[in-house]
């Protein structure tokens, strides 16, 4: 079983004095969702509880309306749960269309198994001479509160900013999905030919998952700071892409959790770098 | 062009105190990207910037890597995306395996095309006695607090429980995506044969999405309680399905955006029921 969180040695900054740190992250992984052996759906989850995620899923689903049409469920292999229904519980495939289905706008639902999901796909970022230093880091929040033109009258939207090595920030884009935010951050650089971004840094407002530092990575982003905290699956995604991820940031001090190299600043750098 | 937000008139809680009030609300409302004409996914997202989130969700999905392969995008309908791409964009698109998508555990993405949207699925609930008095419910949020195992120790774990009337909590569970801690909310009840669930109140310690409200709605759960601010569609969600739902639960206040018959001990009961 899988364990719900996991401890990483990070290095906490506060002003430009770091700290080596233990830290508990909330473990992102996906699971499989199968009924009668065949896949449905995948979920990037904590694991726990996997049965009863697959059972609540198959209701809103209107695949079953009681728990008795399930007869029985079991994990076949790690991250997969396989149910069996009885014969009134229908799931309805109509051919023609499904298979106009790509993805869905979440990164990861909508991929038809395990294997298919893009885990690998992230690319290894070129080396980059992108440094910012940690007192422009510091300052990201309070420019990006300023400039939020919808989340103060609604309280209801994510946003996500590019900042480039001094501060500056270059566009920022609001959405009630924080993948959205990313994806129209992303798409206005790229419709201006933009893309990639190897010179910027990207700041979110809330928490940091696998999907955001995927869509981060796709786009060239060689760093990603989160205002709230990055999942498990974040951390191993930006660290394979060879990305800078920071987490916490508020109150004059952020977390580094992988790619400290590229901070500038900061006493004891080797504890940053590389991690 | 759909506006990002909305004014809603509400009912503003505090204490016992009831006050009209007007509030913004962020709209979600689902977007259709299409290329070629095909439906490639369905997002749902706060309008504004439509052609940028399309760009940005293709490079994120590794269909385009630069701009220059987008020939033209156009809007054929409201909420609808068409692009046009260069011949060297390919779409993968494995017939064999991708029947086997139906959809995703979001809720939303997956479905193939904005008919197929389950905005119209969602149950009119029966008529209920359930009621619940609002000093019980300004009590929760800290219930919820004092009761959450993983939260405390990573900050990236979202929150949902069952509550009685007497603000008794049944069940609790948390995780990185917030539709998950539903669906093992839901599931752990089904498991029991315990669903549906006519006489509960759930809370979520974030925000209140369309699909929060639609896998309530299919659980049977008549009123939907939310720390964070819900969104147009939630609202509207819970409104065709006879829902309650209280938003900006926190503080000793809340927000009622529909369904107030359900809150009992309020001043002016009439500013929250029907609405």
């Amino acid at each position: 079983m899988t364990p719900a969180t996991v401890r990483l040695q990070i290095a906490k900054v506060e002003g430009r004095i770091t700290r080596p740190r233990e830290d508990n992250l909330a473990v992102e992984a996906p699971l499989e969702i199968r009924v009668r052996s065949r896949s449905l759906a995948i979920t990037m989850r904590t694991p726990g509880h996997d049965f009863e995620l697959a059972a609540g899923f198959l209701l809103a689903e209107d695949i079953i309306s009681s728990g008795s049409q399930i007869r029985e469920m079991t994990s076949p292999q790690p991250d997969v749960v396989d149910i069996d229904l009885s014969p009134d519980a229908v799931i309805e495939r109509p051919k023609s269309q499904r298979e106009l289905i790509m993805t869905s706008a979440c990164g990861v639902c909508g991929k038809e198994s395990l294997e298919s999901l893009a885990v690998n796909r992230c690319p290894v970022l070129p080396p980059t001479r992108f440094r910012i230093d940690a007192a422009v880091i510091h300052r990201l929040p309070q420019e990006l509160r300023e400039k939020q033109e919808v989340f103060e009258s609604t309280g209801g939207l994510h946003a996500a900013a590019l900042f480039d090595e001094h501060g500056e920030m270059h566009s920022l884009r609001e959405d009630v999905g924080r993948h959205n935010a990313v994806d129209k951050l992303v798409g206005h650089s790229l419709l201006r030919f933009r893309a990639p971004l190897r010179d910027s840094i990207m700041l979110v407002s809330g928490r940091a998952s696998f999907e955001l530092a995927q869509k981060a990575s796709m786009a060239g982003i060689p760093m990603l700071a989160a205002v709230g905290a990055p999942s498990s699956l974040a951390v191993s995604t930006a660290e394979r892409c060879g990305m800078t991820l920071i987490g916490f940031l508020r109150n004059g001090g952020f977390n580094v959790y992988c790619g400290g190299a590229r901070i500038a600043g900061l006493t004891d750098q080797e504890l940053v770098s590389p991690l």
